[in-house]
This record gives C-alpha cells, structure tokens and sequence, in this order.
C-alpha cells in the first residue's frame, strides 16, 4: 500500500508557528515515529508552500498511490485549483487539519477540497495524521 | 475506559433511509461488531429523535466518562441547544457523520457542535465511529 | 386505504390561538367532519408539539401507509430533522398549511419539508386538509 | 360559477417541453377532460407567453368571474405587476404549479403571487389544477 | 414644449384597484384636467400593461419630444429593459410614483430607471404628475 | 398573583456550566431565596431540555397564570415554535436571559421569542428573574 | 403659509464644493431668489452640519408650521434620528436631493426619511426646492 | 448612591410624539414621581439630541458616578461612538428602551451599546427605568 | 443549415443607442453583411422589444432550426422566462452580447440563458454574432 | 500574427481528468491541429498550475504579441493576481473555457479576468479556442 | 506649512479609555513632543466628540491649510457627512487610527473617509501622528 | 537594523502598467533612492509573482529581521496563506500599498495581512515605502 502526506502552506514552520495552536513538535520528527507505527505502508512526505507544486504532486501521484492524505491548510479555503485537482485524480483523498478549523475564523470552515474528499477529519492534532491513515487501511 | 456513541434523528432508519448515501447495515449490527473489536472498552449506545433527550444524554454522560462519539445528525446544523451541551460538559467529544456533508446541501456545512467539538471526522461511513473511538486510545 | 394527519406545534391551540389567522374551530371537531366526509378511507390523526415526536411518527407509519398529511406548523422551517425524516420514509407525505405562510414573516416562507414532499399546500384555511386527502384520491 | 385557468409563458408547450418535470400531456387534451369533469362549472382556459397581456387578462375578469386558477410559471418569480394585478382585482385567485417549484432551483421559491393569492399549491402534477377547482368548490 | 406620460401596467385600473393607496380618480379625467392646468403644452398620454411595449413608446417618442414623464409602476423595480430605454433616447425622463414607495414593500426601494433619469419625485399622490410637468417649464 | 419561570435547556446544569458566564449557584437553591424574597407571589419553575415540552408548558400555564418569566436559553434564537406558542397564549411573558447575549455570538442576538414578549431584560446574571418578578408588580 | 427649508451637513459648502454635481450657486443666493418667486409663502431657512441640531429644529417648528423641506444631505442615509424626527412631528415633510442619488454609490439609495415623508424629489438641482415648494400650494 | 438617567434624540417629545408607542406621559413629570420613588438615591437626568453630547455627558459622569441608565434612543442603533464611550468609562451602564425595538424595524434590533451595557431591558414601558434604578440596589 | 439570430429589447436602436458601447452601425446593415459571409446558411433575423414574443419566436423554430443566436440584452438578467424556453426547445441556443457584461454593472453578471445554452460569448462587437455562427459550422 | 494559448492548473490532465465535461482528446494533440489549421498564424502554448508563472507568462508576453488566449481555470474565480496581470499588460486577452461554467457551481460564475478581458467565450468545448483565434483575424 | 490633527469621538479620554489598546499616553502631552519634533511646522490641534464640529472645523481650515491629520475615531466607520466634507474640502487629508482597525470588530473595516482621503494609516500607535505628518513633508 | 522590501504579484510592471494609478518609476531605481536616503539601515528588497515563493521568503527572513515591509498586492485580498505567515513568524511586517486600495474596487478593501500586521499604510504612492522604514525608526 502506497501513501503520501502532503502538507501546504506555513506547515513547515511546525513546531515554531503558533505552538498554542499547532504544538511544538517539528512535522519531520512526527513523519518518523509514523513510518515506525506503520511499517507495511510505504509513506511518503511532501511539503510546499507553492499551491500550483501541490496541484503538481496531486497529478503525480494521483493515478497510481493508494491513497493522498491532504493537509492544504490555508489553500483549503481560497484554492479552487486544488479541489479540482483532488476531483480529476482517481486516488481517494483524505482531508486533514491538525486544528479545528471550524473553532477559528468564519472563512477557514469553508473548504473547497471536502466535497470531493473521501473523508475529512480535523481537531485532533497531529493525530489526525494517523486516523487518516487507519482510514485507509 | 467508557465511551458512549449518541446518535441523533432519523439514524435508527440506517439501512432502511436513503442506502445509496448511508449504506444498508443497521446500526445495531455495526455496534455489536464495534464492540466486539473494541473489547477493552466499555462501550454504550444510545439514540434517539428528540433533541432534548441528545441534550439530556449529554449530561448524564458528561461529567465521568472518558468520551462521547456524537452523531448528531439534522441537529448538528440547527442546534445551538446541542451545542452549549456539549460545551457545557467536561468529557470530550468527537463528531461524527456517515456521509460527507460538506458534498450535500449547503445548510448541512455548518455545524453548532464542531467548535466545541475535540474533534470532527466526516465521509468515512460507519467507518468513522471507528475512527472516532481510535482517536481516544 | 390509509391516511394519517400528522399536526405540528401550537395546532392543539386551534380554536384558542389567534383565531383571525387561524379560524376558531378546534381540530377534533374538524376531524371528525373530515372522518364523515371520507367514510371510505382509514383515517388517523396525531398532534405533538416535540419536533422528536413527529420524527418518531413518521417513520412509524411511513412504510405502510398510503399517505400523510403533514402539518408541521412552526417546525417547517426550521427542522433539517423532519424534513429528512420525510425524505427518508417510502409513504408519499403532503404538506399542508392553514394559514397563506407566503403572506408572513419571511422565515415562514423556507420550508426544509416541501423538497421532499409529493405536493404542498397552504392558505385554504382547514379546507386544505380536504383538499390534500383528495390529492391521495 | 365561472372559473378561469390562466397559464403563464412556456407552458403552450406542455407536452413537448421537458416530459420528465411536466408529463408528456398536453394541455388542451387535459383542459377538455377538466370540463367534462366539472359539468356545473363555466370554466375557460388562457395562455400566453406575454407577462402584460396575462395582466390585461386578470383585469378582465377580475371583477367578475368567481375565481382564478394561476399557473405563471416563470413570471411567478420575477413578476411584480402580476403581484399587483392579483391584489388589485376582486376575484379570488389560486396559484397552481405543476412541478414541485421548491424542489428545483432557489430562485423559483420566491413567488410574487403568493402573498396575494387565496391559495397556493404545487407539485401535484396536473391534478393540482383540479385540486384548484375544488378549493372553489 | 411637447410631453408624454407614460404609464405603466395595472394603472389603467386607477380608481378601482387599491384606492387607499392609490386614490379613487380615474387617470383618464385627472389627465383632462392636466391638459386644462398646462393648456400651452402638448401633452399626451399612453398606457401599456406591457414592458416591451412600454419600450417602443419610449423609443418612438424619445427623440424628439422634449420630455418624458414616466411612471412605470411594477416594471420599475424589474426591469432592465426599459432602464436601458430610458438611457438610450435623448429625451430627458422623469420618473414619477403616485404612492410613497419608500414606505412600501422592499423589493418597491429599487428603481432600474433612477439612475438614468432626470429626476424623480414621489409620494405626492397624483399632484406629482403635475409637480413632473414643472419641472420642465 | 400567580407567576412562573420556565428555564430552558442547559439551565439545569446551572453552577456547573461555564461558570464564569453563568456564575456557581445552583438554580434550585437562587429559586428558593426568591420564594422568600417574594412571599405574596405564588411562584412556581419549571425546567426542560425538550423544546416541545416548554411549548407545553407554555400551553397548561397561558390562560389562567398571571405572568411568564421564560429563560429559554438556546431555544430563543432557533425556535419559531415557541416564539409561536407565547404568542398564541394569553399571558404575558418576560423573556429573561443570565448572561449578556449581545456581547456573545451573532446567533444570540436573535430572538423569536422577543417580538411577542411584554419586555426582554438580559445580561443582569440571577438578578435578571427578580426584576422580571417587580415588572409585574 | 408658513414653511422652512432645512439643509443638512456640507450643504454649506455649496457653491464651493463639487461644484459639477451640486452647482456653483450659493444658497443663500438661490434662496433669495426664491423669496422672490414666493412672495405670498413666509418661507424662513435654517442650516446645520450637526444631526441633533436638525433634530432640535424639527422640534421647534414641527407643530406649528405648514411644511418642512428637508435636504438631510449625507444624514439621509444613516439618521435614524432624523428619521424618527419626521415621524414624531406633525407637520408634513418633504425630502429633497439636489443630486440624483440613485445615480450615485449604492449606501446613498437608502433614506431613512423617506417612508416618514409626504413626497420625495431629487435630481432636479436647485429647482427642487421650488417644485417641493409647490407641492404644498 | 449616584445614577444619572441620560435620554437620546427625541425623548424630549414624549408624550407628544407617537403616543400610542410612547404613552402619553411627558419625561420631566415621569421624573420626579422616580425621584419621589427612590428617595435615598441621587438620581439626576439629561436629555440631548447630539449624539456628542451624550458622549460627553458620559465622559463627565463616567469616572465617579455609581451607575447609568442610557436610552440612546436612535443613536442605540447606528452610533458606533456611544458604544465606544460606554465601554471607555468605568460607570456601569443599563441600557433601556421604553418600546419592545424587537418588534419594530429591523435596524431597531441592533444595538452598539448592548455588548458594552451591564445590562439590557426594552418592552416594559417608563417602568423600564424604574426596573433599571432597581438593578443597581 | 438553418439559424436565426434573435434580438431583444433596444438593440432596434443600435446604430442609435450609447454609441459608446454598442458602436454606430445599424444592425440591419451588418445582418446583410453577415448573409452575404455566409452564403451557403439559411440566416433569418427578428427582433422583439416584447419578452412574450421572443418565447413565442423561440417555441416557432426552436425544434427544426439547427441553430439559435440570442442576444436577449436587458432580458437576459431578469427573464425566467426566455430561460426556460431555452431549455424546452431543442435547437441549441449560443448566447451573445456586443458588449463586455461583466465590465458593466453587477446586475449584468448573471444571466437565466447561460445554463441552458450551448456556449455563451460577448466582449467581441458586432464581430461576436459571426463567431456565433462559426460555433455551429 | 503572434498569438498564444496559456492554459491554467489542471488542464494538463485534459483527456484524463472529468471526461464527461472536459472531454477525451489531450491538449497537445489538440494543440497541433489548431496550428495545421492556422497556418499563417505563430502559434505558441503554454501551460502552468502556477499562479504565478502564468502572470510571469503574460507579462513576457504582453507587450509584443498580437493576442493571448487565456484559460485560467480555477484561477479564473479567484485570481486577483491574473486579472491585474491581463489589465495591466497591453496585447488583448480572451477569455476562453471549454465547458459551460454558468451551468456548474455558482463559484465558478464570478471571473476576475472578464472585466479585463477583449472577449469572453465558454461552454464551446475545445473548439472555443478555435474561435478564439477566429476572434483576433 | 500649516497642519492641523483633528481627533473624533473618545479621544479625549485618551490615556484614560482602554489603555491596552489606545496606551495610556494623554493626547496633550504627546501633541507638545510633536510639536517640539517639527518645529518648522505650524501644527494645531482640535478634538470633538460632535460628529458636525467636525465637519465645521473641516470646512474651516480646508480651504488655506496644508494638510488635515484626521483621526475620526468611531466616526470614521458611520459618517457619511465626515467622508463628504472630506471630499469636498481642498486641503489633503490623511486618515490615521492609533489601534489596529483590522485587527478589530468587522464594522471597524469600513472607512468612509478613506475612498477620499490622500492616504490611510493604522496600527502604529501614536506614532502614526508622526507618520502622517512626515506624509506630508 | 536589517529590514527587507518584498513586493508581490505585477509591482514589478511599476513604471509600465497602469502608470495614472501607479506612477512611471520602475521599482529598482527607487530601491536604490531609499537605500541612499536611509543609508545606516541594511535595507534588501525581494519581487515575486508567485504566492508560495512569498511565504517562503516570509519564513526566511521573519526570525532575524528586525522588519518586513510587505506590499502583497493582489495577494493582500486574497490570500490566507500568506496572512498566515505573517502571523507565523516573529518579525513584525508592515503593510503598503502604492493606490489608495479604498478607493478601488469593493474587493480591494479586504486584507487578510493586515490583521496581522504591526501596522499598515496605502495611497501615499512610493514615500508609503518610506513612511513604513520612519515606523521602525
């Protein structure tokens, strides 16, 4: 089974940005302890600031991985592009936020990738990482 | 451990309502197999169409179990009564829907729950009270 | 043949509550005319003021009746509940209003019920539970 | 008693039009069939697709016919001086849709008619042109 | 000095349609009058129940009366077209209400015409016809 | 003089709820001093978490009790059904809230209950009950 | 006969400010010339950029005088106060506009006094004023 | 105990204007039977019309007053400032208005001050004052 | 091949109306032109002021035409009405306009033909009816 | 004559992505068709998921060549950027979509692009790029 | 070079009035270093809580001052007459808050001064005096 | 002191496109100006067109600057990832913009920057650069 993380804008800064929000592990330490816990996956980790890179990556991968799990953080809510992206590959995408989105601004509930998620699921930290991944399984 | 699963209006229907969006198990299958993979924890269900009964159920369980797996269904998105319960109580509560809301009516993207919510997960089927009972673990 | 009137909140105060909107006939009264006038058909009559109530109801009778005549009064528009309740059950439901809600509060204009309704009806004062069982005829 | 069925713009094409919203009758076929049905009635029938002339023919028979049947598909939601004709004659008017107008698009639920009409009602085919009658009855 | 009134659908029911609001003379006799009161004006007059008709009268006359005093009732608030009208001729047009619009339903607040014409004055009840006609003096 | 307070949902949790927005007594204990503070009164409470038994309640009391002091907390700004029952009684209702709802969430400014009230007073904490009980002095 | 002509805020400035929308004539100028045209009117004039001022005039010859001519200028579209002046006054009120406001930003379509008035006119310059005059002979 | 009652715009004329929303009590005489009430307290009151009078009045009793009980009146609704000061001074504030605002205009039920007030209390008439003296015993 | 190019109100006065947006050619002069282009197409042309009559045009050749080119102009933005008729047809309709609509006011953007046309395209001058054509070759 | 075809994200996908709306046939063969087909033309193309590339594009190319064909895509309903970009360059652009993004999600209505655009054509399919660069002859 | 700073409502409570926003400064004392700062300059100073003293002093000094520094305070966001003598007046003026304007309430966002203002500054303490003089230098 | 200038989409057109909004100068010649003029300042300067890339350089240089002046231009309406890295990172960030953005269209007024930013500033044309270098002075 073939899975990849891919995590947009501002997320390389974890663990420096906002730790009263986002915690204050950096996402490369928590990317190892999850390729421990899920050995017989093969993981892989991309990261860009860029929203046409991420729109790249979702085609690269989109036609033959098992499953995206999908982090576009503040794309979610302005990027169309995206969500087109996420309905054009045929390689279900799960939706992840580390915070809960709908405890913050009005214009981080909206999200244009959800309608065509597999499965959304934020709030739980970087756990959700993980639920995302066992949702696969 | 003690969880409860509280599921909200018309969901005693599953497998008989609208199976094209919510599958045909019943509910009750499905928990007996919960239970049944979930066997170190003390599990209970409980449903009901009344919102004031969801309200009632909350404070009941709210103050010595260690989780609520809240279905609210068509009163996730009109009531504000649900969610200052779940505001109101000290054990932490996940969201939880079958079909991915945010893919139907726009009246059912907004909920009175998620912001006082220690989680959302969505799209995943009955899949995602499984989720949602890992995310306590 | 069977039928039901299913009567929503308040309706139990007909006769008592503002009589130049409503008339000031009591519903029993009503019923029991209606009974006379349609000799060859089964019909029944529930009232409740608890939105969880008609929910339970409708999915009690909504699998082998022939039709219900739903009245859902203020919850109409605001219930996501029993509108999904209607959508979810096999027995064909029209919604009936006494009094001309298009000539009211602009909330009483958005009924969550009428999408999923066979036929709607409203402003032909209590005539128009005659007219909605001749829709089943 | 004299009644009159007035038919908005489109709906000369009854028939041909979209069969799967509106049936593959045609109106007239189903006009003839409505007089032998209500013998005891003098009951006319006009169409056009002209918003004025539907108003000049409101005011016509305005003053002295017994009721209005209203069907003004598309001037329903666009139409203040139908709204006006209706409130400023004398005979009572019903407003019939065929299809069920709040199952389609959000901007067929608003009616211009409605606040004025003794009655509205819709979704009942083309029965609601005889539930109509009967509402005179 | 050559001047037309326009007016617009349901006015040739002056008199009979809602005289609380609307007085109870006819328009026929009040013009008469009007022509007595401006005697060294040529003032005519033109009645439409339709948009487009009201169009070409508008398109007929508009370049080379000297005004236009144009109470397009209904149409007012809906239409576009003859908005455009009144911009595309070169006689200037006064816009004229008999009721005070600003104290009726919202929808009456919103003038397609306004911001192309000359002026505008309302509330004055048929006086305003006259009080229009000064204003080209 | 016959009065009653009917608190709505989430009131019961009282002294454990948020307290920092609803303060730590019990309201069991806050109605008992009220009793005493207002001997010649026949007071009586009553609380639900059930819209449709507030409704109810609303009903048995709204022809012979002298007055209403209705808290109905989350309802107030969702429930046309009991802004529809206090206007359909005969006695007059105090709409009371503890806490200042105009400076929390937008969906708390908004009561239905408000319109057909005899008077509002919110934010005054407890003391709030006891000036409605002197309104009616 | 006794009217006044109240000007609101920056109207001061005319002759001087935005001469192409509002012309280079002063006022007093203009209503000199105005006296002139009057000479049976005692036509006084009384100017203010302060809201409560305005408020305060009304006051004062709101009971006693034949008719108000208002030009509230910018208070227009934001004076509730103003608004509530018209309405608690008895003698009649005219609203006047210089400019065509509905040819200007949108917050300029919206008046306050208007559906307290007796007529509105804008658009027509400084003959305005004389036509609102007129409209009290 | 020092309270100061501040009036806004128009609350000179009661008594005078719309008494059948007012009553027909004037101020001044509703002010010495409080005053007659509540012989132990220091009650003073002030009424403007300009909205930075009544900013300044409560900059001067703000600082060492023991409370105010503010009707702003219109400016309750539009002014940004009053609110502003109302949360800049230390004295408590009780906001009240004579007439129910919730069931009038919807400008009416906004408020600027509200989020600011210690309290709220509208609908209950001059006894509002009277109820807002006893929220500060 | 049969097409018709169907035009709405005021483009009579093309040649004539704001030449500024529309250019100064007349369009029966370009229509000739146009013909002569395409030789070998069975090219007609009408033109209404009246909305009525363009729904009955577009009923006439809307099943054996092979093609429809409307500009509806004003109609576009307010007409149900000529947008059902496009869907009931079964001749594809492109839309067009002459000049840039959504350069223009807001109200411009939308338009009831679109969704049901075969393409849409304007911004190009007189030049866009040519590409209309072009579209069906 | 120079003119180019820039593509905006996810139109790389084009024979793979959505074929029901975009079709089946690739781009690039597509693309050497156009060129066979317009042979006096140079033609260039080029394509980006990149926001900013495609600004950096129309910048190189905005001042030399004769014409741009500008499919944004996504972009198209949120770009400020592409918009500023076509505005502030100085070869004319045209808009171009393949499907009919009036018939699809409301978002997908508003362009950032049209008001600066020559032309605007969509819901043509591929051959909208043909008449496109019938547009610039 | 004459300037002049023109403070709006509640800046006289400066240094007193929520010091964690405003700081705790008095206006007085910073004025003097300023003016000790730019020596050169002519600089005065006016304050009012009256939203039309201000636009007096506007009109006053906008005719032969250099520059307008004009902190409207709550006004800025409500007063359509400030903005009006802005634009009316010759003298520049630059719009400047103390606070973040942003980064507070929503109605804060909206400036009617800005659109006419020279330039707009905020969220720099008292320092933005500084700024704005340096502005016009 | 170590201050960076990061200009975003189109700014570097500065001197070529929309010169009346813009000015005439290219960005680098005036760089170089302001390097002269505050020559003790280690001033760099930083353009892309491209979203991600900003943030990218916001992360790069916002923990050891001591200042970003930040003109995101058409990013500023637009983009919440980069409001995002603003408030991520610890260096504060000053927002310019060369127009007075409020002057423009209405979805120029919205910045998702200055919520977070230690201040902001617009229309001053190219000294705003230096009126936000004189802030960190």
């Amino acid at each position: 089974m073939k899975l990849i993380i891919i995590n947009g804008p501002n997320l390389n800064l974890l663990g420096k940005r906002e730790p009263e929000i986002y915690g204050s592990a950096s996402f490369d330490d928590f990317f190892k302890e999850l390729q421990l816990q899920f050995k017989t996956i093969e993981l892989s980790y991309y990261q860009s600031n860029i929203e046409g890179e991420i729109i790249d990556k979702l085609h690269e991968v989109g036609f033959d991985y098992d499953g995206v799990i999908l982090n576009a953080a503040a794309y979610t809510h302005t990027s169309v592009g995206i969500g087109d992206a996420v309905k054009g590959i045929e390689t279900p995408v799960v939706e992840v936020h580390i915070s809960n989105i709908h405890a913050r601004e009005e214009y981080r509930h909206k999200s244009y990738i959800a309608p065509n998620a597999k499965g959304v699921l934020f709030g739980f930290g970087l756990k959700g990482y993980e639920l995302a991944i066992q949702s696969f399984l």
